[in-house]
């Protein structure tokens, strides 16, 4: 039924691509700063630009900084859906190579590919690279959010502190007008799919030793403050029986939460990963700890059920609450896409899994109930990311290239063969 | 075969002088603050100074500014062995009413009532008014260390903090030179005693409703640094069963060190008071914790064999280690001093709990093998000390100030029966 992939990418090229960007922003032994918009960031932004032009994509600047390359159908209407890819081109403080860059230059390799190829493209292609994923400047995943107008009012105004630019200056600076920054909002009609490559950020791939992840969806998020309350005292003069220690109340619901968690199975995972002791000396017992718990599940329901066991094991402490900090729903991936790319992985033999994301990404601010979008996962080495370790193979990530091509061609394809009315 | 004791002290006497001295430094709902020689323990000395003179005492001050008010025996040679007693008149920062005060205010209630009885004194009294037991400067029980030569090498000239001013800054704006402290050792032979009334700064007389303690000695001191390491990483993207979290390590030490601490029995006591967790955010798995630990014991060997189990525990932990930041020997009180107390408490039917000191006093820095010491403990209310609620009940202070001046007598009457050869 589908036409044989032709499609072919070239490792040796996206290799170089990777290393090249991998210059913007590197601070030798301290990884890559290349915060949004920064003096990297821009020189990184005018490379990228150069690169989609040598492979033919005609190439413009939206009012929210994002970069937009577009390779228009071989006939017929231009205004048709588009398929894009993307991703974003920043990256943390000292963060690493691949976090974002593996996207835009999966991306580019892959929309080269199916230049070179020859395929009569009955629709546009796009390639986006958005502005400030990473909320160097406040939040995160700017750019793609200014796109589909979900931008909060004033954000692009603050800062994530004194002395540092908020998008609005960073964004007059490039000779913008962020009053204007609606002239970039496009509405889902004009696409027809989106698709991200990214690291996966996490140990599952490398640890199943398999190249591809079709990501389903993204966690749903709670964030919780734990507070225990006890009684500081003299470390020398209080006896044992006489305390109530509040560390010693608190490592018990480190315990007990850990194995709630466990005890969940493998669609969830909750972290402890901050912790505050008062006073916090050496010589007084711990009067108040406060904990702040991370809990992720693919499923809403697991994410309740091990909550309501939290609870209950921090209501059976004595002066110990819980509360909530935050909840995000998840967001899933189109079951088409899904469908696309796990295709695409089968006809050339290359082995899959399908998972959740824990983290963020921008094909998670798609509107995702109006135009399908789906992520493709590579594996990162030691499931690092963030730092400058983060690293990955070349063998896969030119296998998530493929991947892509494939999937960008076979969505062109239905396209084709299913036509809009 | 003792004379019975005919001694009076006054508890409203003693009640006005101490609330007299916590107005010195009093800053309303933050405690008092009369560091050392600040200008309101200056303020409080001299006020001290009047009453000493008040109640007969001959005042004067050494070179490192420890008071002295002295009682001429009735008859005979004046440099015979006196019978001492004091504490400090200094605070900590927003400290309470009675750490050391109560020491200075019982021994000026003992020496006046003992004044008053008629008593024909075989031996001089003397109450010592000790400079910076609570390290305001740098290192705690400062003026009792330099009565008996044991201060460091510079560390007079040391500060806590920048803008903090060292003991020989102070002591230079007083009119003293550093340069000539040691004018202020004294011989061990010069004194017959050392009796130290002090709150007790923990809840175990308050929860045995027992109003006096004989101390028997200081507690033998470890202090370690237990250091855990796991793996960082997303708290979004690991799976469990993928993790090592360095804070659920560290979590079962805590509770394993807390009940191996138990299971020593009531002459030890452990804390583990400081943790750090890192990189300490609240989307990161905890790739390393460290936690500081506190074991007191009476008993050397105690503290030894929970110190080998608490070993144990962290080295049956991945990744994990211990290391010994610091040890310090016990000190013992004086059989003979302790006995004294005893029967001071029994002839008045006062009850009594013999126990050990979980911190540090003036008193721990006396030459113990040469100069037989003691120290009394009067309750605090709630184990609260070093804190704006530190508190007591005037009647345990007025019975604290009658079992010192009792053993004051009775140690000078066996000075009247066996006089030195």
């Amino acid at each position: 039924m589908m036409a044989k992939a032709t499609v072919q990418i070239q490792e040796s090229r996206l290799r170089q691509d990777l290393l090249d960007l991998a210059r913007f922003g590197e601070d030798p032994g301290r990884g890559i700063t290349r915060t949004a918009l920064n003096d990297a960031d821009l020189a990184a932004r005018q490379w990228f630009k150069e690169r989609m032009r040598e492979a033919g994509l005609k190439v413009h600047e939206d009012a929210a900084a994002n970069l937009i390359g577009r390779i228009d159908p071989a006939a017929g209407p231009t205004d048709r859906p588009c398929i894009a890819t993307g991703s974003h081109i920043d990256t943390v403080v000292q963060g690493g190579k691949f976090d974002g860059a593996l996207g835009i230059c999966t991306s580019l390799e892959a929309l080269r590919a199916i230049r070179e190829s020859g395929f009569a493209l009955p629709c546009p292609l796009e390639l986006l690279v958005f502005t400030d994923e990473e909320g160097g400047h406040f939040a995160g995943t700017f750019g793609s959010r200014a796109m589909f107008n979900l931008l909060q009012e004033g954000e692009m105004e603050k800062s994530r502190g004194a002395g540092m630019s908020s998008l609005a200056q960073d964004l007059k600076r490039m000779g913008k007008d962020p009053q204007k920054i609606y002239q970039g909002i496009r509405s889902p009609s004009e696409f027809r799919a989106f698709l991200e490559v990214h690291i996966e950020q996490g140990p599952v791939l490398e640890s199943m030793d398999i190249p591809i992840g079709i990501v389903e969806g993204i966690v749903h998020l709670g964030r919780y403050l734990i507070q225990v309350e006890g009684k500081a005292g003299h470390a020398g003069t209080t006896p044992m029986h006489l305390r109530d220690d509040a560390l010693v109340k608190a490592a018990e619901i480190i315990t007990a939460v850990n194995e709630a968690v466990r005890s969940g199975g493998p669609e969830i995972v909750g972290t402890i990963g901050e912790i505050g002791v008062h006073p916090g000396v050496i010589n007084v017992i711990p009067g108040e700890v406060e904990m702040a718990l991370d809990l992720r599940s693919m499923k809403e329901a697991t994410l309740a059920s091990v909550k309501k066991k939290i609870d209950e094991i921090v209501h059976s402490t004595d002066n110990a609450k819980i509360e909530t900090i935050l909840t995000k729903g998840g967001v899933k991936m189109d079951p088409g896409i899904m469908e696309a790319i796990e295709l695409s992985c089968r006809q050339r033999g290359i082995p899959f899994h399908r998972m959740w994301s824990g983290a963020g990404h921008d094909a998670m601010t798609f509107p995702t109930q109006h135009i399908p979008t789906g992520m493709i996962f590579v594996p990162c080495v030691g499931g690092e990311s963030h730092c400058p370790n983060e690293d990955i193979r070349f063998e896969d990530a030119a296998t998530g290239a493929q991947v892509l091509a494939d999937t960008v061609v076979r969505l062109a394809l239905q396209e084709f063969l299913h036509p809009p009315p």
